[in-house]
């Protein structure tokens, strides 16, 4: 797939649509959340299936992260292959196929794979064992998203089951709790954020209990994301944040209503579109829902200089539809819009590169150009 | 990218999540299209943005298509390489770059691109006439949907606009109107989509009209989707189709009151998904908005046996949630789940690879694997 720029390009000379990152805005945004970790003893392992991309996990390595996350075990291989050393699979796997490319991918890197089922550690066991491998094992209990993880006081027996495993084939080690609030990031009052990560924590010492009856100690829990990671920080209970959208700022976290002394991170992914049809009280952009992920709502248009924009009005797969604000001016035919994506993590997989630029999105040039290694890799 | 499945692989080897087509339910959609268009005397121009597929647009071709529709530049690129010869961009170019793009691709197929502004037919006209190639021009009325496309009485101009740089410089050809409806297509009662389609029609006659005055014969009306198309054929106004939905049917165009007398099309496109996790009163699956697009409304469940089935709910980026309808059984840890997805287009541009199967859902087996050529391809 060809790229919709080259290195050195003015950003005028970027085709659209195209996935654009503001290097110097990712920057700050990286070197703010390296020393919040810092500042607070936490381990940070950002979240990879945010960028799916091997040089930014490279340089977040490189500030002090421990390794990445992912979901998918095809985006672990894809970053493994990319050179990414040290990967956390945040999530359960059944199928005995991909639990045999968990146990292969886990004689390459330093391995950690999520279970919440007898089954599943079973089937871990299993292909760990007819690999020859070793990995990290966590017990994902659910805190309060409904989705995977198992009760609190079923943390004991999971735990119980991957260390009697480990005892007798040595293929796993566990590792801990995952205890990640995803619903929780979203909430937008930041006192609605504080009392679900409180639930949550309440939630990890019931398990940590349960763990610890059966006679295991609980290296790490591990957890958190770009809307709470301040709680977990303060919590004494988590050890380890999992955040990854802090990089790029998408319009949905800027919703939220900042928690008191977080730190702040700006918008650094941008999509660049233009204007290719103008109607009297309309124009029309060439990025819609395959340029752009709409599941937590619709792009926003950004002004580089500041400024009133237009709304962003949805108008399907591959257009976006403006509409000038009271007395404000649509852009001319052929003109430059820039949006912010709603949901980063989508929108980025939508694309195969990303364009990174230098000195501003007005006048700045192209300083490198990242493949998105990851993209697509959804089994 | 690898694909999900090898050829012979029986339907329970298939990965999850991975994009499955249900050939013998495509076979019969295909057919009763061809039949329908070659009955009503309709040239069928099969809109490709749908299915980004070469493999698929030459048995659309096979079938009696006159060529493929396309929306991006990119797209077009891709399936000329993918051997596709006859290619229209239902879609106004502006920029430069893309602009001689387009005039080079001229060059290799036979290629066909609407306009909608002055500005648009000089560039295009500047580039053709640098790179000495030849394109069908049609110009884009806007006959409801309020996005690209100019008034109908300024049809004529834009025509003679066309026209007269053709008589000059021979790079292009004016080749009719494009007047497609998308806001019709997805109108849920049959009567409303047929009053759109008549509101479109008479803004076509008035677009005709409005040519003949300025001395121009149009020859073709093309437009037309899966939700209207018998409209559209029913009007003596349009010459050519464009549907490309009805090859997949999706859960949206399914949940459209059928027009009297209108072909069925059934589901042929579905996600394969796996049960990875289990709750008391819920069940997780591998695949989320990552891997179904979710504009059009969430995907759902498909029993291939028939029978009551889960209901999906939103579980984020790699996840689904099944709840229980009253009474029914939710499927087991490491069950496999088929998924209708709301809305085929984008859903397509998030996969790697169609995993063909003949045989049904059930006991079927891997037909064919085909590369999804235009995946992706935004600009």
């Amino acid at each position: 797939m060809k790229a919709p720029a080259r290195l050195g390009d003015g950003v005028d000379a970027i085709d659209t649509p195209a996935l654009v990152i503001d290097l110097d805005a990712m920057d700050r945004n990286l070197a703010t959340m390296a020393a919040f970790a810092r500042a607070h003893g936490m381990r940070l392992r950002p979240h990879a299936k945010m960028h799916k991309c091997a040089a930014i996990a490279k340089l977040q390595i490189a500030a002090g992260a421990v390794g990445v996350c992912v979901q998918k075990v095809s985006e672990a291989e894809a970053l493994a292959d990319a050179g990414i050393d040290d990967i956390y699979i945040s999530n359960e796997v059944i199928a005995e196929a991909k639990l045999a490319r968990v146990a292969a991918l886990a004689g390459r890197v330093k391995l950690a794979i999520a279970v919440d089922s007898a089954p599943g550690v079973q089937g871990l066991a299993d292909a760990v064992k007819a690999a020859g491998t070793t990995l990290d094992v966590f017990v994902e209990i659910d805190v309060g998203q409904g989705r995977c993880g198992v009760a609190p006081a079923a943390a004991g027996a999971l735990a119980h089951q991957v260390v009697s495993h480990g005892q007798v084939d040595r293929g796993m080690r566990f590792a801990g709790l995952q205890a990640y609030h995803g619903r929780a990031q979203h909430l937008r009052g930041a006192a609605e954020r504080e009392a679900a990560v409180r639930h949550a924590v309440a939630l990890v010492r019931a398990a940590q209990a349960s763990i610890t009856s059966a006679g295991i100690a609980c290296p790490l829990v591990t957890g958190a994301g770009t809307g709470s990671f301040v709680f977990e920080a303060a919590s004494a209970v988590y050890d380890e944040l999992q955040a990854g959208s802090y990089l790029f700022m998408d319009a949905d976290y800027a919703a939220n209503q900042p928690a008191p002394h977080a730190p702040r991170f700006e918008h650094a992914l941008f999509v660049k579109s233009q204007v290719m049809s103008r109607g009297a009280s309309h124009a029309v952009v060439d990025a819609g829902h395959k340029s752009h992920a709409i599941d937590s709502g619709l792009p926003c248009v950004w002004s580089p200089a500041g400024g009133p924009v237009p709304a962003f009005s949805n108008g399907g797969d591959e257009h976006g539809i403006l509409l000038a604000p009271d007395g404000a001016a649509l852009p001319e035919l052929g003109g430059t819009v820039w949006l912010v994506p709603g949901h980063c993590d989508p929108t980025v997989n939508l694309h195969g590169h990303f364009v990174g630029v230098r000195g501003g999105l007005t006048v700045g040039t192209v300083d490198c150009i990242w493949t998105i290694d990851a993209r697509g890799c959804v089994f």
